[in-house]
């Protein structure tokens, strides 16, 4: 089983992917987790290598192509074995912020990015996303900042990476389950196990239905 | 104008683009050459990662994608602004060394490779090509090997590039001139130039007819 972990930065993801796989681990699940880019030692070079450019510029479509690359050594190297020996894949963040940070946002055209990611998972797909969604405001309040400073940091870019995590959830709400993020962490965690249990059966269940 | 030099390491590819290019000035042209992976600075990040990677396991898609990546910024920063200043771009190698050698060698399905590279290209492709074709016992002899060295080091894998260049050529007969680079120097520039002349006008018209 293959679960994902979505949302910006700062919407609690790492504490809820750590609660959660604990959840699993207590019920019998076998865990593999990961994170992108990352979690090969290619997908580290290339995260490296997209966190630190520096002066080397890095156009839309390159940095999207980067990203991709650490995902088809990621899908090859880790998910499709780990698959394959019946293991729970857990992953922050997969094709998705592709789809949202560079197509969305960054406006490349979102059929494109489909179109390669196809071909880097090799048509490996999550079963079941886990967006958590924030509100720009929300996330601003967390920060201990003020709404001015957020605005300057790219308030807009933020608002469109929302909008386009929500779209793309509404047109698959079968494999995207949003977490309203704004929750207290236990709640918040509540809600994750509901939609884990309503979409894919019970944690006690490692290879129940997964429909 | 867009013209594109692809075959084996080996056939000649150095000596030839500087040849040509050297004729091509004398005619007028305003040139642009660059190389693959290469001639953007990202793009020499990622040609000394694929070249020095060590320890790092890459696979073939991740390989193929982090080759897309470099000729998207190069498309991005070097070619297409050359193309639309009016410049004659003369690369060594593009997309069609990725479908040859990650494709028809390395065993990815070829339409997947053609539909990452639609996007990395932007579209952006070449208006000529010259395969420098080169049989593998004639670049045995050139490198002074004896034929078992060059078989243990991978006969058959150089055969699949090599067919694969040529299947190409064959499906696309009025954008790839094969030249038979096991003439002489001289021989093969005139081929070139001939070839040249036959599919894009001659070099005295830098902004000939490109039918």
């Amino acid at each position: 089983m293959f679960l994902v972990f979505e949302g910006v930065d700062g919407a609690g993801k790492s504490t809820q992917i750590e609660r959660f796989c604990d959840s699993l681990a207590a019920a019998g699940h076998e865990l593999m987790r990961c994170r992108e880019p990352g979690s090969t030692a290619l997908g580290e070079r290339l995260r490296e290598l997209l966190l630190n450019h520096g002066e080397t510029p890095i156009g839309m479509r390159a940095e999207m192509l980067i990203y991709m690359a650490a995902r088809a050594q990621l899908v090859e190297e880790v998910i499709a074995p780990a698959l394959a020996a019946g293991k729970t894949v857990v992953s922050d963040r997969f094709l998705l912020s592709s789809v949202v940070y560079q197509g969305h946002a960054g406006g490349l055209p979102i059929d494109e990015i489909r179109a390669v990611g196809a071909v880097a998972t090799s048509g490996v797909r999550p079963d079941l996303t886990f967006l958590l969604d924030l509100h720009p405001d929300d996330a601003v309040r967390r920060a201990g900042d003020t709404p001015d400073r957020i605005e300057s940091r790219g308030g807009p870019f933020f608002r469109k990476v929302r909008d386009g995590f929500l779209s793309e959830a509404a047109a698959d709400p079968d494999r995207v389950a949003v977490i309203d993020a704004a929750q207290s962490v236990e709640d918040v965690q509540q809600s994750i196990m509901n939609a884990f249990q309503r979409h894919l059966g019970t944690p006690g269940h490692p290879h129940g239905s997964t429909t």
